[in-house]
């Protein structure tokens, strides 16, 4: 039997912000199996922000995307055949195929999942890379402490949503910006962060920060960069943490971000900013993983996943990310599991 | 006797560069010493970049000057009354008294130093508060390893020269960036640097950082932010770490310091910016100054000092600071040891 594989290459690099023309969809024969190997139908895609780097020609802590080659990316996927004595058909495996229906791995490409403990989905969220990116980057870096205050920007997104929750769980003061009034909501009466500042509505984001942050900040836990940023800095307290996560309002520009500089203000507070990936973290994933499920199952931990449906619209989900709109983790649902046990 | 104690104090606070205006030398009759206080004539004064910015009416991690009073900072000087069982006449004794010729000090204000280790002046530079800034900023922020690359700006200033010295006793390959030529041979010279750059004369700071730094950049200690560390900040490894001790180049702007904002890069390279003053390891100073002297009297330590002469320069050193032209520790004498043993 052929199986047709429909696919999304990177058709150019994006200058600016990406488009319909960043992407081709393109089909490919499966090929036969061959020995350890496994074929998996794609189920869900994550569509994450970190991705625009990889549109990029530049060197990074990840390899850029090739033009004309497939979107690489986490997914979720349910073994249809297998030549691997360690999958049989309808397990669900995690990795990292990408914006594609069929996928062949080698068996070492895979990690198994258990459907029993969460909906699946959640291993490419709260379980996957976006908690364990949350859980690493506000405890190692950030390192709050109880009573501390916990600012976090694009708190209402797939990791800042955890973040804050995470740090309710240390005991600290934790206060979100997110961009419309219906996050805000969401934060503060879903989640029970202590404050959220809707920075849309707000004239002045010093003037709401001195009034929802009456101690100052210890730790900013970063994902937006520019002048949201900006304005966190002038706040920060001594000895202040900033776990510098993303910096989506600079992915898309196209010319230089230009901002204050923060050597001064890092001196005069004896402050420190570090840049993280989840991978730096690869030998603690597993610490990270129990913990976050034990929070989970202990109803300490909520989520919200914002799936959108089909294949073919990956790339619109992709270039939703940029425009605020999602809350929690975004997901493309591509197929339903088949062979489910 | 009445002693009419001359001072300098601050008369207005500067917009932008200091000049003259921004001093007033006015006089004080010293009164009578009440119990557990000691009489001292100021020696040496230190003059350093940080005073500017406690001109400023801001908040920092010390407290501003007050207009109309003595500009504070370290100075050195001999005691020449006592009412205090700790101290008798002729003691040297190091204390933050700051621009005036005499002082009235409670004992605690105190610390005795021993004249026959080393010149008394080097309490103020490779031995004080210039040599620890470099000796925890390199060791705990940068925590150079042998063979990594470790960049430093304002290498031929006092704080600068002894982070390139200790990064050499620790094995790593030490490029600084300087602004004269004359200042760029005494960093290679006598300092054995392995690469010194002068940006005054260098068109492509990138460049001229990837020819000196053929294996990137490990460790930037930066003591001038602006265009410089822009630069640098281009040339970074990956788990790269940035002392931020000052920013030379910002303390005199008049508008805002503006440049590239540095979240994208800090996520990229993982790096990690800390900005820090030397109070933040107070309770480590003994250990960083029996190092640092054991390292002088081994000979694996050189230093220079820039001693101006007379008390009525001092506004004129501290000025000097800003124009670039001093090597080494700055310093200003202001009288011969009356009472040596």
């Amino acid at each position: 039997m052929t199986i047709i594989n429909n696919q999304i290459i990177l058709a150019e690099r994006p200058n600016g912000m990406p488009d319909q023309n960043t992407f081709r969809f393109v089909q490919q024969d499966v090929g036969e199996l061959k020995e350890d190997q496994v074929l998996v139908r794609t189920l869900f895609v994550s569509v994450d922000p970190y991705m625009r780097g990889r549109m990029q020609d530049a060197e990074s802590y990840v390899e850029p995307y090739k033009v004309n080659e497939v979107i690489e990316g986490g997914a979720i996927g349910e073994v249809i055949d297998s030549r691997s004595g360690r999958f049989q058909q309808g397990d669900v495996v995690i990795g990292m195929f990408g914006w594609q229906e069929y996928y062949v791995a080698t068996d070492k490409e895979l990690r198994k999942i258990d459907p029993s403990l969460a909906p699946i989905s959640t291993h490419l969220g709260i379980l996957g890379m976006t908690g364990l990116t949350a859980y690493f980057g506000l405890l190692d870096i950030g390192q709050p402490k109880e009573g501390e205050t916990v600012v976090i920007s694009g708190a209402a997104g797939a990791v800042g949503s955890v973040v804050g929750q995470i740090a309710k769980i240390k005991g600290a003061h934790v206060v979100g910006i997110a961009g419309s009034n219906e996050k805000v909501q969401y934060l503060k009466e879903d989640l029970k962060f202590d404050e959220a500042i809707n920075y849309r509505s707000t004239d002045n984001m010093e003037a709401a920060l001195k009034a929802t942050c009456p101690n100052g900040i210890d730790v900013y836990f970063d994902n937006v960069g520019g002048e949201i940023s900006d304005a966190v800095f002038t706040q920060l307290n001594r000895y202040a943490r900033i776990p510098v996560c993303g910096a989506i309002s600079a992915y898309n520009l196209e010319k230089l971000d230009l901002g204050p500089r923060v050597q001064t203000m890092l001196i005069k507070k004896s402050a420190l900013m570090q840049g993280f990936t989840v991978g730096n973290y690869a030998d603690r994933f597993n610490e990270g993983a129990v913990q976050l499920g034990q929070w989970l199952q202990e109803g300490k931990l909520k989520y919200r996943e914002t799936i959108k449906e089909g294949f073919e619209n990956i790339p619109n989900a992709f270039l939703d990310l940029f425009k605020g709109n999602n809350v929690g983790k975004l997901l493309v649902k591509v197929a339903d599991h088949q062979y489910r046990k």
